[in-house]
């Protein structure tokens, strides 16, 4: 190895560590503190650390450790972000004691502290960042969840709308329904739904940021009258609604918080009504990324589908459809971050250069986790015990994709 | 009421604690000994029970006691049976200390005793019972599990091979890849996927009946290359195979098997296979039916969503599709009461007036159940952590039945 002459028997001894710990993953790690000649490995995959300080806090600490580290600079990793990450990922699942695992214990016990004040002060952290952030690398209607792509080389834009479009499908809305949405981002959902469907919505969300600017589209689209944002906790909704749903913030509940989240649906749409919840679930249950919890989402619990059913299940709520749409979490992540990576001078400008590459890396992460099935995207619908509207088959979902005259085949329950 | 006469002060007592418990449902029930003048109340419905003893029976022990009083025909039912106890499962379903709560009382921690060998006794009871009596009222295929109907009109015929369909386009076989089905009823599904998807099957029963059946018709298809009937319990499967199927064995396996079933499962298709498992689940626990358990399905348990994906969670198996059938099974079952019901003269020739009357009940009770959204009709697809065959969407599985031409447009993860 090029750098041997700067490795004493210390650093030898956490490199080896750290190198054991990632298992078969095929990516050289060097030790090559900044002032010493530069890493002669160019043009591969390799992930260069910058300091002892470095490689100890790795060992220590591997999740926060690493992505500390790299948000600072002490870490650089030259090749594909996502891909490296990725074999990583893939190589570490398949070790039982590793790095890996040790980089998720001790997390399971954290409070999740989302009170009422302290879901604010989480969702605050990430949410209200600064609209103009996220108008860098988002889409035109500025939705920041699992977009749908028909195919593969469908475009953000395209594929944003059709994840609306798929929603509304299986929530079968009808004109004159009232519809309640539990954490409305910037309100593109919402507002698709009163515009396309006829329909209702009285859209909560606690950031400030979202909400006005939700607000303002709203006011542009001239459809205040069917559309209300709340800037307020989803605690506080109450009914009566025929249909509840909730995109992307079953992740900021916290485990703690399903029994309660089930009767808030249950106060807003009864036995009768029907629903669909969209999150980031898991395939077992897992505590998630410290380094994320820490930098990124403060509060976040990323929930096994099992458990994501402890919210409906106290209610009677019949599942009547899961689908798992990871691949296409992967993809939009991909648009993000290629998005991301041209904006990078004006994010820098904006919060400085640790702030982008404490991004970069969550972007890349978790396009990598889901790529690698680390992490799975559900959408569930479900419906009360008394509810009639239930599509006979899902043939309707994809009528207009299979380029078919009808526009939809569904059929109420008893008809 | 016009059998006044015949009720003592006991009698009026029992009849009032029965006819409280169902709540609100508008369901006459008369007391009305044999020998005493006929019911007046005919061409509505109305249930007529025959003896004090009854009376008593069905107050100490509703489901068992109810149940079997039917049976012996000393409970008449006059009306459309389903449409009576869907009724009355509905009213019963909203009150929390009712008749239908204590009908369930006690049961949860009965032994559903699915050892190797209680299981083979089990089974034995219920599908051993002769072949020419399940011949009687299901169809030619013998397909003796909820049927997808396209739409609510199609032929049992139609919606049984659609729902052999429908099940290998979620699996998305591939000409040459090896199968393993567990519970293979008379084989319909073995035979169709190895007939019309090339591949090799390997299917296991413990019911001495149908596996013989089965085996007749691999020799009738001239398919006994690429198909293999054992007779043998599930726990006796062993790998290396590409899929794993099971229809209608998971209400047979008992909760406490769960575990043991998820170690039979990544035994036979490891990290890197796919699966489908359909099976009669609930929205939330609850206890069988303990009459159902005693005379129609010795150990079987019916699992809410979240208890079913105990099988699959600890092997880290990824659920990737949902889907809620209850309505079909409802429509399945009204088409075998519908021929049950013009075959009972053979059925009592066979096995007695008893016996028909018990399985009139159990058709019955089932399609009301299905209707009244207390059983729920599940079939999940779940891939292994290496897994690379992920369809990118679920609009190949409608293709066909859109009328379109694209027979399917799923890819491939990472394609």
């Amino acid at each position: 190895m090029s750098t041997a002459q700067t490795e004493g028997h210390f650093e030898k001894l956490l490199l080896k560590k750290i190198r054991s710990s990632i298992g078969q993953a095929p990516i050289p790690i060097q030790f090559n503190p900044e002032g010493s000649r530069p890493s002669e490995i160019t043009g591969t995959d390799s992930v260069v650390i910058r300091d002892r300080r470095t490689l100890a806090r790795i060992v220590l600490d591997p999740d926060v450790g690493f992505g500390d580290a790299y948000m600072e600079g002490r870490i650089e990793i030259q090749g594909d972000l996502v891909r490296i990450l990725e074999d990583a990922f893939h190589a570490m699942r398949s070790r039982r004691k590793s790095w890996y695992n040790r980089m998720f214990s001790g997390w399971l016990q954290h409070v999740q502290n989302n009170t009422l004040k302290g879901s604010a002060a989480n969702i605050h952290h990430h949410y209200d960042l600064n609209n103009d952030f996220y108008r860098l690398w988002l889409d035109s209607r500025m939705v920041y969840t699992c977009a749908y792509f028909p195919t593969p080389s469908a475009t953000l834009e395209e594929s944003q709308e059709a994840k609306l479009e798929h929603i509304c499908r299986k929530l079968q809305l009808q004109p004159g329904e009232k519809v309640v949405e539990a954490g409305c981002g910037w309100g593109a959902l919402a507002l698709h739904m009163a515009k396309h469907y006829g329909v209702t919505v009285r859209a909560f969300n606690i950031s400030h940021e979202q909400i006005s600017y939700a607000r303002s589209q709203a006011k542009k689209e001239g459809i205040t009258n069917r559309i209300e944002f709340v800037e307020a906790d989803y605690r506080n909704i109450s009914g009566p609604f025929d249909v509840f749903v909730s995109v992307g913030m079953l992740e900021h509940v916290g485990h703690e918080h399903y029994s309660e989240l089930g009767s808030v649906i249950h106060r807003a749409i009864g036995n009768s009504g029907r629903g669909l919840i969209h999150f980031i679930g898991r395939s077992r249950p897992a505590p998630f990324s410290a380094w994320i919890r820490k930098r990124i989402f403060p509060g976040a619990y990323v929930p096994a589908l099992r458990e994501a059913l402890e919210v409906l299940e106290p209610h009677n709520y019949a599942v009547l459809d899961v689908e798992n749409l990871r691949l296409h979490y992967a993809k939009t992540l991909e648009h993000w971050l290629e998005r991301y990576e041209l904006a990078v001078d004006r994010v820098s400008a904006m919060f400085g250069p640790e702030f982008v590459r404490a991004w970069r890396l969550y972007l890349a992460g978790s396009t990598a986790s889901f790529r690698a099935g680390l992490l799975q995207l559900f959408q569930i619908v479900f419906a009360g015990s008394t509810c009639q509207q239930i599509p006979w088959t899902r043939a309707h979902l994809y009528a207009a994709e299979a380029g078919c005259e009808e526009e939809s085949q569904w059929i109420h329950a008893r008809s």
